[in-house]
């Protein structure tokens, strides 16, 4: 933005137009609900609009955001919505916009401690505040063996951890001569499919992932699996890695990991922990007892950017033996060699997970857990769960409609009793009102609904109209 | 940002943050070579200065920009100084700063085409646009059996690449049964670290990655590649992968893809192709020379983020053969099914990568493109090109310094004639001065100085600084 320099955007500009950007983003969410949450175009409409052949000269700042407005609005699905009850949420705040935004503007990049260093301390502290934000096993601090690493998914962070699993079932040779011993994984039916994904990205393979059956929460029923791992020692294969859940994404079943624990414990498997969602509910002690068993976990993580207001991406990764995640996934080439590195003093991000760069993504964090103060995020994290509470007991109450899972926390599942093609049209029906936005799953091998409560701004008002929208809608149906 | 949700920050207070936070990035951008390029902090600085438990309380917005200001800007390594050489640049610009803050406040998950249709397809349109703007095959475009995607890294892409290959290599039956076949993959000796740590993830093992010496020019020899080849079918094992590399990180060297390519074709092996920095010269059809080759690849990833002028993260990764990629890392949940994926009609790119969510990248990539237009970048281009052939003049002329490689684009490695030591003390010498940041490699088993011009603001004004500040230093050493 050097005045003066060809073609670069002015300060003058940057100033102009990011202003008039704060101000769309936040007319943006004052009329949020006046937008369908579930885009209505179809497949090819919005590149239709578009040019087919890129600009050869540049173009005005107000063109782009006029084109925004008219070509790309109309092809997004809210996730911002306080009517977007769907999948899991993704949501984000204020504070969080604003540090994605200084840290656009500082583009620097945490790969080495050296080649930033508060990219890394700032990362570093703000993981052990959350070790006691949400009272997790000390192992997890920086100042023991292990530590905590931002990642972008849980996906990303479920590999690594099964990566360093797969090292130290074999003696950190797979990593040296190629995936040679028959190694076996564990989960549970009712995983989140990045953990197959990563047993196929890591060579392991789908047909040595065992899924473990589930009991009528949808947890993981540890005799099970006992038995399985009994089963696969005994036919000479060797068990290494337990993905547990607190939270699944079907239905928010948790795992029983004391005993998942205990068991991984005595066979000497890595027991990785994924609470993508739930973890954040842990910021209350009326909801800690989510994480009963972690004192087992090899692994842990949890994304902030799914209930804790962070944008994405925003997955945090805590580990008990921080050495073995290093020696698994260390490089060093001679063009990274540096001072602060040799000296075994700082951290080195790039070891802890699999891309090289990486964004300075612990300011948004840092930002949101100090705008929100913990009781700021205890307050809406309760809120969100006694709304989801709320809307099961109105289900509970309904004669047309049932409860098709436990509700823990925040995410209902719920059919109506009519059986799955009317349910399968009544999502269709809600959805393209653009009123609201849920998916659906399979419970017990029938088509669910699920309705989950995590987005910023969602507040009464919002749940008590999705509910009265299902029951008119349904209503509608049975007549019509 | 509803007003009276307790403790969301206010839409009122959101415009006032962030037009204040606006205005702080010009002023950063406007003062930026006050400070010193490489961070001065000691391993600690940063952590000591913050608070030791996170706090109970929200804070006004004003104290996270002080505490920033104060703590954390000390510890930053300016990415974004004209004055910074080193490494290969990460480089911003005002449009995709704030094409990232855009992404930010719209929040929105690009994982399904369903989950915000323009998100994908403003991406497979720009992907679209650069296969024209960088004269890339027709085959890498979405219109024919290929496609494009953004990944964070390269690094990310190489590993996606290297899993499509083991999976084509072994009839997609490493994903099922796991990874038993003795696979072989090749890159050279200079190749960037990612392709090893690569073949680490993915099960198949560093001992099975031929490093292929290089000639003088640091470009991988390839009638080594082929008598290793051989080599490996003979020992009864099955070579899948080549990784080649347009402009490597250590020296800038570019491998010879057409002998490459036509090897990998006579032996059915995957060719991909690494131009992560280099990639963005041809935008100038003067440089387009560098894409010899790319015919036989079957994929091939550049970095925006690198030399684009588009904020980390935007990797740019596209195959030939689209349906291969998919099938190697495609999942399918009940939770995330839906009609339009179904219809078969659009593209889901969870399955073109690692993570299953994904931020709505294209927009920066939108916004940097129309900004610039073609005529813009290639002025850059041209520009930083320019300038480092101007530096390699000068080390050629200099009696005390000499050039380490070949110099084909941007990237310089020069050294003093006075030996290791002397050039080790001369980098510490300059990045501690603050006045610009150079990193180093090995070449020639000799300690070599890297100047890269590539950040956005760098200017003549800038190189020669730098080359006056370098023959002082020299001097004072001589000297002193």
């Amino acid at each position: 933005m050097t005045v003066g320099a060809k073609y670069h955007m002015t300060s003058e500009d940057f100033r102009r137009h990011g202003k008039a950007l704060v101000d769309w983003i936040a007319n943006y969410y004052d009329r949020i609900e006046e937008y369908p949450v579930l885009s209505q175009v179809k497949p090819g409409d919005v590149r239709a609009a578009l040019p087919q052949t890129p600009p050869q000269h540049g173009e005005p700042f107000e063109n782009m955001l006029r084109d925004f407005q008219n070509l790309i609005l109309p092809g997004i699905t809210h996730w911002q919505s306080p009517n977007f009850f769907a999948f899991f949420p993704a949501n984000a705040s204020g504070p969080a916009i604003l540090g994605e935004l200084l840290s656009a503007g500082l583009g620097v990049q945490g790969m080495l401690w050296a080649t930033s260093p508060a990219c890394t301390e700032l990362e570093t502290h703000v993981l052990d505040w959350l070790v006691e934000m949400l009272e997790l096993p000390e192992k997890f601090k920086s100042s023991t063996r292990g530590g905590g690493v931002i990642q972008d998914t849980a996906s990303s962070a479920s590999l690594c951890a099964l990566l360093a699993a797969r090292e130290r079932a074999t003696g950190f040779q797979s990593n040296e001569r190629g995936l040679y011993d028959h190694l076996v994984a564990y989960t549970s039916t009712q995983a989140h499919s990045s953990i197959e994904k990563a047993v196929k990205v890591a060579g392991i393979g789908k047909e040595n992932l065992r899924l473990i059956e589930v009991d009528e929460n949808y947890a993981m029923r540890p005799e099970l699996l006992k038995y399985q791992i009994k089963a696969d020692i005994a036919a000479g294969l060797t068990p290494c890695f337990v993905a547990a859940t607190i939270g699944t994404t079907s239905s928010n079943g948790i795992d029983p990991v004391p005993e998942i624990g205990a068991i991984c414990q005595q066979a000497g498997l890595w027991l990785h922990v994924d609470a993508a969602m739930s973890g954040t509910a842990a910021l209350c002690p009326e909801f800690r007892y989510i994480q009963a068993g972690l004192e087992y976990a090899d692994s842990y993580c949890f994304n902030p950017h799914k209930w804790m207001f962070t944008n994405f991406d925003c997955d945090c990764f805590f580990v008990a033996d921080r050495a073995a995640l290093i020696q698994t996934l260390s490089i060093l080439p001679e063009y990274l060699r540096n001072q602060a590195s040799e000296s075994g003093a700082v951290i080195d991000y790039r070891d802890w997970h699999i891309p090289l760069g990486r964004r300075f993504r612990a300011l948004k964090l840092w930002f949101v857990i100090r705008h929100y103060g913990v009781e700021g995020l205890q307050f809406h994290v309760r809120q969100h769960v006694a709304l989801a509470q709320k809307f099961a007991q109105w289900v509970l109450d309904s004669e047309h409609f049932e409860l098709a899972a436990p509700t823990p926390l925040n995410l209902v599942c719920f059919r109506n009793i009519q059986g799955d093609e009317f349910n399968r049209q009544l999502l269709e029906h809600l959805n393209r009102s653009g009123e609201l936005y849920l998916t659906h799953t399979i419970l017990d091998s029938k088509f669910t609904l699920r309705l989950c409560v995590g987005q910023t701004n969602t507040q009464a008002r919002h749940v008590e109209s999705a509910w009265q929208r299902i029951q008119t809608v349904a209503n509608e149906m049975r007549i019509g």
